[in-house]
């Protein structure tokens, strides 16, 4: 099999789609912390977020054990309209760069969301229909989650409110008609039209927002609207689960050639897609059938992996939601508005925090600029205009490659490539014109934020 | 075969892709009227045109004998990294329609320049690097063809200066940023910065531009500067040369399936899609093997098929180009800046031109709003958010569709969707605001253009 040229594109059949998500969190020795209720400090119950979710992604939100869930037919029928995804090797990137690693990326944008959004979107939609609700409520940062969330709803007949950062909102005007184009109603948030949203903007005047400033504003909604839920784009043991589609794709692709990667690469921003490109792998590493190198990518101005506290923090600024275990910047941290594209959450999947903090993946920070120069490299070379957000995946690929370089090894390398940059032309602008800046938080600036996580027995960092 | 259940996307695999353009004109009975000198109204001979065009690219242009022509190796790599593109089944639309007909389309927009015409781009560029040129001009409308000659040039190691026609330069300020990306120099048409430019500037202030300005822009830059070549992406022999690999890809994936299409429909601007789309199956048609109706779709407000003067006629607005017998609404005839996306020019491809008076083809036209209606019912169902362009091929599409509905008949449906429409969200908005106008052009404005032909025994119209 290793005999045979791997061809540029390794794509598998509609029938090689998993039909079954694997939930990580089942073969987890540690298994991540369960959310607490912010009142009385106990593990929620389902009964306790049943206003919140849907009934079934509950369950899946809960449930630790099962290592393996059925995608029901439904979703199947749709993600076979955009996926398998392609398994690339990167030739051209690989020439260019003159290294001896093999690189390979999992590229997740042919589809109109732009990313892997998209693969959660649809299933919490779907049980959102089956439940027989009216609509769901989301917040969006890049604008990513919500053109994923309004296409789910438009294909299953639901009402979809999207709260979208304000910062995005701005610069990012047409992420908001292709929302409507779907049927989704976009509101720029902090926004007047809930309470926490007044409460935030009172404090906050000209604040340009942030996911958790979003995140409370559709909670609220979504709590105090007959037959509303709410849906969440990442963080959530849930979509990390729906997300493992990424992983399983291109560990099959990659199988079908014998391959295997030494180092895989992700993006990081509450972990959706690092959470689901890495599942099958860090299932094999936990098991002790296969080691990988897994890395973590994060921008240096959002840096919950390598500056943050892990530790119980709220999801949210308004401070409504359930508490995670999670390494976090605190809930009141709001990244610089210089900071472009999506990865501006405070804190990060429990899932992954717990796998952080067993030893079983490392996390870097790369600084803005250098994130866009390995875009504009990559996209000369490799033709694809990568999302801001993947970038930061590129980045630390080339770097690892730039290494092979110099050491001679030729090691195999995988990255997921989460998106399109097509609505993110106002950063490259900037980067074109020199008016990109890097920001890096100061300890200071990182205390302020440290200061807003609660204190309570059993939660000291 | 046809027992198998036929999937979302019929890919091929890298090995499936065509290692040759296949060249229509080799089977017309009637071939395409040669270009003519302006001055002398003679056949242009190949020397004439090589201070235009790369040497190996005029002889593609004159070449009507050769049925297939070999693509270079390196074209061929490029190529590997976004084809073959898939040919998928619409059965999510055909549902939704409650229609009978089976719906397919060849979808040629997962690249970053978000259409097809990255085939042409690629081959153009390539040639133009192994002729040893700097680098080349060109003009571009919607900003799909300026896109992907800048991703060429990019790959290739080649200078790329873009004449981007005004109305989409100011409607569409992230293509700029999309080509300065891959390095390209963007100047919005009618400018300063040519004589021709001037000129029209001078006769026409305050225009919004048209393909036929920035045509002669970019030749005037091309014919002046040292090292440099014209390419275009549309109307030329060459240019549906290279797009047969659409059609001979579509062929290849429904033979596959033994699915014979019994309608092909495709938008017409300049005819790069349509000619590419229909190639091989308008190659059956003409040698007898298989009959089929094909539908060109043309916008109301720039109907050169419908309405136009099948004549020699510039195919630029400042009448330095050759001449060209086509479907022409005059080189003067600039379409309503009301007008959406591409689809612009007041020419037809020579090849379409011939076979649609020869009664090969016929043509319909679609007024604007319909068009962006049947666009965003296209993106509710089947996900993709399409192009503008390629949405006058879905609005047809529909129709034959919603026919057979009413009619009980079981016809098969082929249309090219030739891009996606992330960077047309201004004309979305405009349909979503209801702001959105249709136009057409009065028997009075279609004289104006008219009166524009050049007139020479020979050329009655």
């Amino acid at each position: 099999m290793t005999e045979q040229k791997i061809p540029y594109k390794i794509y598998l059949s509609e029938d090689e789609i998993p039909t079954q998500w694997y939930n990580l969190r089942a073969d987890m020795i540690n298994k991540p912390a369960p959310l607490l209720n912010p009142g009385t400090h106990e593990p929620l119950k389902a009964e306790e977020l049943a206003p919140i979710f849907c009934e079934e992604l509950v369950q899946q939100e809960l449930d630790d054990t099962t290592a393996y869930i059925d995608i029901p037919e439904e979703i199947q029928e749709y993600y076979k309209t955009y996926r398998p995804s392609p398994t690339m090797r990167a030739y051209h990137l690989e020439k260019a760069l003159g290294t001896p690693a093999k690189i390979y990326y999992k590229f997740e944008g042919n589809n109109t969301s732009g990313s892997h959004k998209l693969n959660s979107a649809l299933a919490q939609a779907y049980y959102a229909k089956k439940q027989g609700l009216k609509g769901v409520t989301t917040e969006t940062g890049a604008g990513q989650w919500g053109t994923a969330l309004s296409m789910a709803c438009a294909y299953f007949g639901l009402d979809c409110k999207v709260f979208m950062v304000k910062v995005s909102y701005e610069q990012k005007p047409f992420r908001r008609e292709v929302m409507r184009t779907y049927g989704a109603d976009v509101t720029p948030s902090p926004s007047e039209t809930t309470e926490v949203g007044k409460k935030i903007l009172a404090e906050h005047p000209g604040t340009t927002g942030s996911l958790g400033c979003a995140i409370s504003e559709a909670v609220e909604v979504a709590t105090t609207h007959e037959g509303y839920r709410y849906v969440l784009g990442s963080v959530l043991n849930q979509v990390l689960l729906h997300q493992s589609v990424i992983g399983l794709e291109a560990k099959a692709a990659l199988d079908k050639y014998g391959v295997t990667p030494d180092i895989i690469i992700g993006c990081a921003g509450g972990g959706s897609n690092l959470g689901g490109l890495i599942a099958p792998f860090m299932g094999q590493k936990i098991r002790g059938e296969q080691d990988y190198r897994i890395i973590a990518v994060e921008p240096a101005s959002c840096p919950s992996f390598t500056r943050g506290k892990f530790a119980y923090d709220f999801c949210d600024t308004g401070m409504i939601c359930p508490l995670a275990k999670m390494y976090t910047l605190g809930s009141g941290f709001i990244p610089s508005p210089n900071h472009a594209g999506g990865l501006r959450f405070h804190g990060m999947s429990t899932v992954l925090s717990q796998l952080y903090a067993d030893g079983l993946m490392e996390a870097t920070s790369v600084e803005q600029t250098s994130v866009f120069e390995a875009a504009e490299y990559f996209a000369r070379t490799e033709g694809i205009l990568p999302a801001p957000e993947s970038s930061h995946a590129i980045r630390a690929a080339i770097d690892e490659a730039l290494k092979c370089k110099e050491t001679g090894e030729e090691k195999t390398i995988l990255f997921g490539l989460t998106g399109t940059g097509y609505f993110d032309m106002v950063a490259y602008e900037n980067y074109h014109n020199g008016t990109m800046t890097d920001y890096i938080p100061t300890d200071e600036d990182l205390a302020q934020g440290f200061a807003g996580i609660p204190q309570f027995p059993g939660n000291e960092f």
